[in-house]
């Protein structure tokens, strides 16, 4: 019950046909998630967000599961359910252990506290932490 | 001009005084940041976040720098600037690169886009990423 | 399975069946969705709630529509899901078409997304953009 | 004092010299602002970002007023100083009125609220509110 | 610098000065905070806000020491400086111990944390915490 | 379907059958709720969470059902289902009555409300606000 229908291969238009058929090639799978069915009744903002996601989730400076491990805590910090389990699956296919995913829960945990902390607080930056600065 | 006065070392308390002490033999370093100096007026609470904190923070199944790039992504998608502006330094004490920083910024701007775009069309969670099923 | 129950027309309060009764005069339609139903079990935050939202959402030098595109807006950037499908519900009756939605989306997204690359960077503001500067 | 430098004309690497000179020619004006400056100490992030957004904010089934209203009232969701004053300014220079801006606040504000109200009490969709459904 | 300038009393519209003489009357004393002076600007928008606060901030149910508190909590997780300092400042004017403030500090820590722990791992309630069940 | 299974009693590693009967012994019942049954999967983390949360949550200068009501508020700001709804449990158990349940909605509502306002104008903070400045 998604506010646009989850298309089916048969429901797609060219431009968003050309779009999955790009994903299924990167990805290596047939499998096409939600996301990229409901994404496709609008071709032009399907188009534009899987060319951003493919360019920024490439293999770079850094590896393709740090770059998972911290989509999934953008989105728990965000509080989007559909990108916490898409990206944890993710993670996990791509390596991420049990363990680790503890450990990620436990900074994102922490950081939430500390964030609130320092904002209730209004603590003041460092000069230390200021650019052009030393210790 | 916080909420409460940064603390100086000679207006610490006793209980404090420890926390702040444990603090600079971990990080090896005489250096404490404001953060620890304001929270020092509340000695429970800085003793129980300091404490949680070493934990969260130390080597384990992540490295830590993941862990500190971790941080900084929950920090800026909650909107704090003190722990923005401390754990970028942190990270780059421990090898950030600056690529590595753009590709970090890439991935949190990207997911909190595609958060807004799930979010915004309900889209439903897929069989294949609940517990239990496979594609 | 609400924190309060959805009252039915019979349980409510003379207070709140008169609030009731002026969202059916002021909508034209019979027609009480649950929102209201639910706050009618506190009549004074019903009360103040509906005045306040009857004086915002009527027309004046925004039209209806764009009201509830920035209702939908911000909905979506606060993660209350009732919210948005009431508010594109209302949005789709006053004549927004699935484009509109499509680049309405696109714009929430795209926000979110340098939003956080703003805030991540710690941009400072340029002084063209401070009141009574000019570029 | 933002993370990276706020790189002046002479600065720039080919890649992001050929971007700021796409957004002189598309804004017809010579003025960069800082946000540009800063994202192009990374290229490719400038590239995208600039790509995307000139997509996305070019006049189309929403006129361009209507969308640098909806992405002030994101960035006030997101908390994103830049971002208010950056689009508050680009909406009045499209025509944006004081009055029409008050009335942009007071639907955020009241989005805002009844947001919180309808997730505190976890109201239940209404069918009428679900895709196939009629009231 | 803020988007609307800070009106002084001689600048005040008749129906803006019949708002703040009755803040000054409420609150038993002639400072007006700049909040009530930016809202000025927008008399609808400065009656009505008002209006709700008055109403929502007296004393009922709940004591208005313990309303202050759930503003400074709401406005930290919200991240609202003026907000944070304007409602801390408040609620010490109202008896609120530097002991109190650090408690509710420690709160909206632990709770941005758990609820982070609680949405990363999608935990599902609990029947014992729906309504209309018993443990 | 969380996450992490839920875990049973026989199901507990030693570590995490320790921290639960201290749940089961601080609290007086035998009831444990899903959120420490899913934390069980990771006994550092669960025992970590359950400590702090014993602290924060102890009477102190704060009794516990104001705690408690902060930290729904938090909740609600935060958008944390679970939360939310163990946490109003929580509050009703010790005392909070619906009448001030609605209160607290209404202030949560109302400072959600005037935080986007504040945030929307970029009011600059008051002096009398300031540590240390009198009005």
């Amino acid at each position: 019950m998604s506010i646009w229908p989850i298309l089916q291969d048969d429901q797609l238009s060219p431009r968003a046909a050309a779009v999955i058929a790009d994903i299924r090639a990167t990805r290596k799978t047939d499998f096409i998630n939600n996301f990229w069915r409901v994404l496709a009744n609008d071709p032009a903002l399907l188009e534009r967000t899987w060319a951003s996601l493919k360019e920024v989730m490439a293999p770079g400076a850094l590896d393709p599961l740090v770059k998972e491990m911290l989509y999934v805590a953008v989105s728990i910090a965000n509080g989007c359910e559909y990108c916490i389990r898409s990206h944890t699956t993710a993670a996990r296919a791509k390596g991420m252990s049990e363990e680790q995913l503890g450990e990620l829960l436990a900074v994102v945990g922490m950081a939430s506290e500390t964030n609130r902390l320092a904002t209730g607080l209004q603590v003041p930056v460092d000069h230390a932490f200021l650019p052009g600065e030393t210790v």
